[in-house]
């Protein structure tokens, strides 16, 4: 091991191999559930940096952890607790290497902060769609590792879908540039959409070139109350008719999650959750001008209005409103952590199954545990739920959660299973979800995916044991 | 080879394999350029008898042959000539399993023929934006397993971003039931998008679940003539900004192609290509109305034409003259073939580069082989040209052809590869571009692409000997 630590001095300098007890940052996950210890840190600061610690490591068969800002939600990218994984911090790639304006294209290294990319895309004119809670933090290849998603994927799609080309490091240390900027390119297997999603576990991102779009003209909120998922689903098609593209968000929240927003952050003044079981915050971008698509937007809520199916709407008068509106849904997340420990589940149904399976759902939990309460909020138009449940009330909600968490989960697993939906819409896997993966994935797709991590990477020591239970 | 026959016939009935001579529609080429010779013709009714049929010919060792419509161009869907292939057509499997307003999406069953595909989404009110020559042939399974393009891509994306969900089975004659059609699910490999592309070679696509869109309200055809690409270019970028996702259509012309159009269908009045050395035909789909559209595309190009981007532009009238508009276009192919035999390149560039490339890959050529003509057009919004060198005149364009065809298009894929491009954009690569791909895609993408094949197909009986080179 030492000879390994010698050898990575050697490649990026000795002030970017961090040893010792210090490595919180590094060790810990986002949401401060696991730590693991590495056996050292390594930073490289350039892609052949990258090729030669993934060489060096291989050769003393090694496993590296691949890392980003970090900010996983499934433990996916910190060591595991055996302190002789070398977790490989890809955050000193920052370069934007080039933005081709007439492509419309950007390439960029892998630890560029996502939003450092959405600034350089912006200052050109442009808009890169992606955007999600950490942006401030995450990085645009920790975003493809794990094929983000976020409040724009109804228009734009997650990260594999704005991917163009990657640059990647394989498990030999070979690197692999795809990064050509090509809109269709049909010379053999998908190795892009490969590596995208997969965790870490096939090779390290090092670049990756991106498609950009023109920025929209203007940007209108609004907001819907709505006495059911199906009225939901309803004003969800009507918008995707009569807007088409220009519908770029479609977010979904229960009165309870809106009543803990209330409750704890009441300055920010929730509209219409007292009346109505759910709330629609939709988001209008467009081409022309702000007066077509307030136009749009009126059109579309008068005549929902008009049908029963909604049963009151805004459309924020100001870009303030419209934050103020966006900053409530943002707010649920926290208003959960305030309100005390919880059990959260990033689950995917076809949009239409989404009203039946929450009342199955909602039946089997409170069949089992009577009291419990239901925050549930997402991306509709992606049907992806933020089904998450909360303590009864009064409780103690962490030994609550303690007692009840696997229980709670194996039921809304089981539940999403039968109506063909994902346990994992946007997340990913991780070290959290992948014993679930093993239970809720078909045999056939296991042995698939197997078979592909033993081919590219048989030495497995590219992020060993994430997303897949047994590596063979 | 008699019992592997006789146990065919035990799955699909005697009526369902086919021997003999009278097999020339399922052994030759759509272009006509090759020919094998099947061992017999096995058409499977359910995805249940394409598993068993896989099952038995791995039993026996012996090649499995996909094939859909066989309108492929690379020659990747016949047999070679040894006669000890089993060709596997799924036309019989055409059923459309199943419709989902709500979700937008379709399942259908591969050997489901591209234009009933459309035409059953229209009869719903959607649109399945698929859209490309030979729709009224090809089957929906082979468009995946090429990932096809066509003329819609610049909105919509290839086969494969319209494809959520897909059934395959395995070479192991497993079925691996991929088809809930969920906008998001991060567990594990994208294994849909490595088996959309893969030409046969990792498995068959018996079904798939694929996205709809509302059927635009309005769709509108200009025509434009411009002075060179990088004016062309200029458009397109305008016409991104000012339509965004409303422009569904891109598409550049040069003269010669025009006037090979215009000397062979005269009756077809090409508009503006006398004066000009480029003419693009743009389509826009409106989700408001026809008088929007019509404002839309007016005020683009009356923009367009004060800056002197175009030197003359129409939108058409009705819907007739956009017809018309697109025939001239989708003419240019057959012109071609009656102006005589020519070399054809399906070649991708990113969009900047292309002035640049043409401009290079002409001089090259003209420098090699004084005389010869370029009929230049494609989808300019996806970088995409076909690229293709008819004989100088007078000549005999097939001896000129035969002598000089490899010569051609080594300069032109040199070119590409110079200019970062792709040598098959949206056909694949089959039979007739495998040595070519092995020439100009990158070593160690070549050898992942190995590795995958060698660790899903270990026995290499899924279309063995395309797409790749010497699986190992």
């Amino acid at each position: 091991m030492t000879a390994l630590i010698e050898t990575l001095i050697d490649i990026v300098g000795a002030s970017h191999v961090l040893q010792g007890n210090d490595l919180q940052a590094y060790e810990e996950d986002w949401r401060q559930r696991q730590r693991g210890k590495a056996l050292c840190v390594v930073r490289p600061g350039s892609t052949q940096e990258v090729a030669r610690v993934v060489k060096a490591c291989a050769a003393a068969r090694v496993a590296i952890v691949p890392q980003g800002g970090n900010t996983g939600l499934v433990a996916g990218s910190i060591p595991d607790e055996s302190g002789t994984q070398v977790l490989m911090s890809l955050r000193r790639m920052t370069a934007v290497r080039g933005l081709d304006p007439v492509n419309q294209t950007i390439t960029v290294e892998a630890g560029c902060v996502l939003q450092s990319l959405q600034e350089a895309a912006e200052q050109a004119g442009f808009l890169f769609p992606l955007s999600l809670g950490a942006e401030g933090s995450c990085t645009i290849g920790g975003n493809l590792a794990t094929n983000a998603g976020g409040t724009q994927v109804l228009r734009y799609g997650n990260a594999r879908e704005l991917c163009l080309g990657l640059e990647v490091v394989t498990p030999q240390g070979d690197l692999w540039d795809g990064l050509a900027g090509l809109r269709k390119d049909n010379t053999g297997y998908d190795l892009r959409d490969l590596f995208v999603g997969s965790e870490g576990t096939l090779g390290v991102i090092t670049a990756a070139t991106l498609k950009l779009y023109p920025k929209p003209v203007a940007q209108l909120t609004a907001w819907a109350a709505l006495a059911s998922l199906e009225d939901a689903n309803r004003l969800l098609g009507l918008a995707q008719r009569q807007l088409g593209a220009s519908l770029t968000g479609f977010e979904v929240m229960n009165r309870q999650a809106l009543q803990l927003v209330d409750k704890h952050f009441p300055h920010l003044r929730v509209p219409m959750w007292q009346e109505n079981d759910w709330c629609v915050l939709l988001e209008l971008s467009d081409n022309e001008s702000e007066i077509h698509a307030r136009g749009l937007l009126e059109s579309l809520l008068e005549g929902a209005l008009q049908d029963e199916v909604v049963a009151d709407a805004i459309v924020a008068e100001s870009l303030k409103q419209a934050h103020d509106l966006w900053h409530i849904r943002e707010s649920i997340t926290l208003a959960q952590t305030q309100e005390g420990h919880n059990v959260k589940h990033d689950i995917s149904i076809p949009v239409s199954g989404i009203p039946a399976f929450v009342r199955a759902a909602d039946a089997a939990l409170r069949a089992a545990l009577p009291g419990i309460r239901f925050v549930n909020f997402g991306h509709l138009g992606d049907g992806n739920l933020h089904y998450n449940i909360q303590a009864p009330e009064p409780s103690d909600a962490s030994a609550f959660v303690r007692a009840h968490e696997d229980q709670i989960s194996a039921i809304v697993y089981d539940m999403v299973s039968k109506h063909q939906g994902s346990i994992s819409a946007e997340h990913g896997v991780g070290e959290l979800k992948r014993h679930k993966l093993a239970e809720h994935k078909s045999p056939v797709a296991l042995q698939l995916m197997r078979s592909i991590k033993s081919a590219i990477d048989p030495l497995n020591t590219m992020n060993p044991g994430r997303l897949l239970v047994a590596p063979n």
